[in-house]
């Protein structure tokens, strides 16, 4: 992408209705623009992170053996009156009557849509165990939506669901998604840290949140620093393994971790004074074991193994993948801008021509450019050095190419790591190599 | 996937409801289930295809040089008042009232909300030309919803909307999206007729319609036979060239195409007789430019070239992905079921394992589908021979790679073409390799 042709706006002031660095940043380098209270759209920088941050989702849940489908934003709200849930949800839930006057809601989640759907498909036990999931923009009309895409309403959510023939079933489909969280969270560099959570409004029996930390966070957290030192990529556990996972997750969850609502002083005095961590929170992930609370009102039942009739055994697993953008932001800034991780970064480099117009110049950022394709931006606007240097810090590239006319003419690039700063001289072929590297 | 542990239902009847093939097919081969009056949930088979569309859709955008963003759903109604569309949008507009009473609508299409969002950021002429295009879940309340996901209420459609210096501009801008529509819609295996058409209630001075024949079409067509005949691929014209791309565009549009609305029978009758061809078609993208039709209202004026100030030319383009699932299916099933082409088919091809627990038989499928990856479904299931080739013509795949003990004992498998119903003997090597050449 040349930026002379892009459409990747960057604003030099911050403006004012954003309270906290992810809101400000997400403004000021054009990653998305508010359209309505709590709404935003996406402009091309922040749709390509969006993009990335959902794809590690997916093939983590795919690799959990999840089945990705996709139902409708907006539902009925008969399936909702079957639960119980149309009138406990209360002033969140956005409703609608649409022209035959009947009563619609934009879906805030799915746990009534997706038992409706697997009950006119699945007839037996052996149409069990499976995990059905979905990324699809959900509603909650918050009274006070603040921090941008971290409180907004209109928000992109991964919500999975699972149906067991029994409890022992569940908690195995349960863990799967623990591992695939704690998975998915590492892949896009966060410090995720599982605590045991109130199932609050969907209920249930067994719950956990997934939270990072940031500064901003509207939780407080306690947790055992044994979190932040594994690499769960590396757990040498398979999702199919019934009894190697049963003792991985038992494994982690005796670390202890709690949210203020949660936290246990007589467990935490027992942690190790230098294993103790406490900070505030961020929570992007959230999953639940509720057993029969949706099934069985809405009458999912199947034939079992023996002739009887089950009602299946669920659970629920959200990742708030449009929230997780502005909580990597969070995790990964400075005074100058954002510091994108490698796997969800919109571009891997951003390649700066200091002096558009010099032959030299020109011809090296366009044989980089050329070489980078898709992984980078080129910036080949007429503007001044400065301004090239504070966008490019600001939208937080990985990597940025640097070139003037003096590099150009002893062949070489300056390099420089947006994380930690670092520069070197490179020839163009080491740049185009680290670059890929990641 | 392993279709025991799969969720890719089928459905032996044909749900009443289902008046067209594509409908009646959707529901047969669980390629969506219906939620809730013309809303679909799409499972598992259906969503890989809508995504394959939407990747051809996004990739000639991309190739015409449109930039991707993503606007939410919900709307204010604030925007369509300025333009004058709020009123005259009927009941069509599915309007909501949120907590705080604000009037709120479900986008049906975007032209409002892009302007603005241009307007932020567009300082001047050097920020033109702009082409904005996103691919986003639209509503419209139907009075009477049918045809599946062909007139469904909730509908997936990918907008473009350009932002041009002048008129002249404007109309490059429009046959750029011209070449790529026929581009994208010729890569599904279609052949899409461009249409003059009135431009409704979008309003403008120029617009087409690209048309796809289909019995079941809403309009009656007429056009030359010329269009049937041209690769739009190789045309060799490059979306950048102003000079050629008029040429072009101009020699495609002196063929005769028009819908019944638009139908001139002084000039059909200079198409000579062979090359007349009359039928009925459905409607899978429309592009229109009406200048500055939604620019003024909203106040989006830029710095001109010469110290004036302008107001920018702009142009709308639309496809119906979810739409156009349907209208492929409409053009590619017979009386078995579906026949993917193979640009969109879910997966490339089946498995059919007729005896599962036979080893020779297990032995050669595992190899085969542990070779073809997430291209195969393998149908793994205990059930009858009859059972799964009726599966597998219904779901569409294009081949079918056929083990039975004989077969496998032999070292070879049948391999079957869907689209033409050829079969052949041959190495699982072969096979494979047919197979990936698509």
């Amino acid at each position: 992408m040349r930026l002379s042709r892009a459409f990747l706006p960057t604003l030099k002031e911050t403006p004012a209705e954003a309270q906290i660095a992810s809101h400000r940043l997400m403004l000021r380098a054009g990653l998305v623009r508010q359209t309505a209270a709590g709404i935003y759209a996406w402009l091309p920088a922040g749709l390509r992170v969006l993009r990335n941050v959902e794809q590690i989702v997916r093939e983590e849940q795919d690799r959990a053996g999840a089945q990705e489908i996709l139902m409708p934003t907006i539902q009925s709200a008969e399936l909702w009156r079957a639960s119980g849930r149309y009138e406990d949800y209360g002033k969140e839930m956005l409703r609608i009557t649409d022209r035959h006057e009947r009563e619609m809601l934009f879906g805030p989640t799915n746990e009534e849509v997706v038992t409706d759907i697997f009950k006119t498909y699945a007839k037996s036990y052996r149409d069990l165990p499976r995990n059905l999931y979905h990324i699809q923009w959900k509603f909650r009309d918050e009274v006070r939506p603040r921090f941008g895409v971290m409180r907004g309403r209109e928000f992109l959510m991964k919500d999975a669901y699972s149906f067991d023939l029994d409890k022992a079933g569940a908690e195995h489909s349960y863990r799967q998604m623990f591992l695939a969280y704690l998975r998915t969270f590492q892949r896009m560099g966060l410090t995720a840290v599982p605590m045991r959570a109130d199932t609050g409004p969907i209920g249930g029996d067994l719950s956990h949140e997934f939270i990072i930390l940031a500064e901003t966070g509207e939780s407080g957290v306690f947790y055992d620093a044994a979190y932040e030192s594994t690499d769960w990529a590396k757990a040498d556990v398979s999702t199919d393994d019934v009894g190697g996972l049963k003792a991985f997750f038992e494994r982690v969850t005796t670390n202890y971790a709690a949210t203020d609502e949660m936290h246990d002083t007589a467990a935490w005095d027992q942690v190790p004074a230098e294993r103790r961590r406490e900070g505030r929170g961020i929570e992007v992930g959230h999953i639940f074991f509720f057993g029969t609370k949706y099934a069985a009102p809405l009458g999912l039942t199947l034939a079992g193994p023996d002739g009887t009739t089950v009602t299946p055994e669920m659970g629920s697993y959200g990742i708030g993948v449009s929230r997780l953008v502005g909580a990597l932001i969070e995790a990964n800034h400075d005074e100058a801008g954002i510091k994108w991780p490698d796997s969800v970064a919109p571009w891997a480099a951003a390649v700066l021509n200091l002096r558009v117009g010099d032959a030299g110049t020109d011809a090296m950022c366009e044989s980089l450019y050329a070489a980078l394709g898709d992984q980078a931006v080129y910036d080949d606007r007429n503007a001044r050095a400065g301004e090239k240097f504070a966008d490019a810090d600001l939208m937080g590239f990985p990597w940025q190419a640097i070139v003037g006319p003096r590099g150009a003419a002893a062949g070489k690039v300056e390099l420089k790591r947006r994380a930690t700063g670092e520069r070197a001289e490179v020839s163009p072929e080491d740049a185009i190599a680290k670059i890929r590297g990641g």
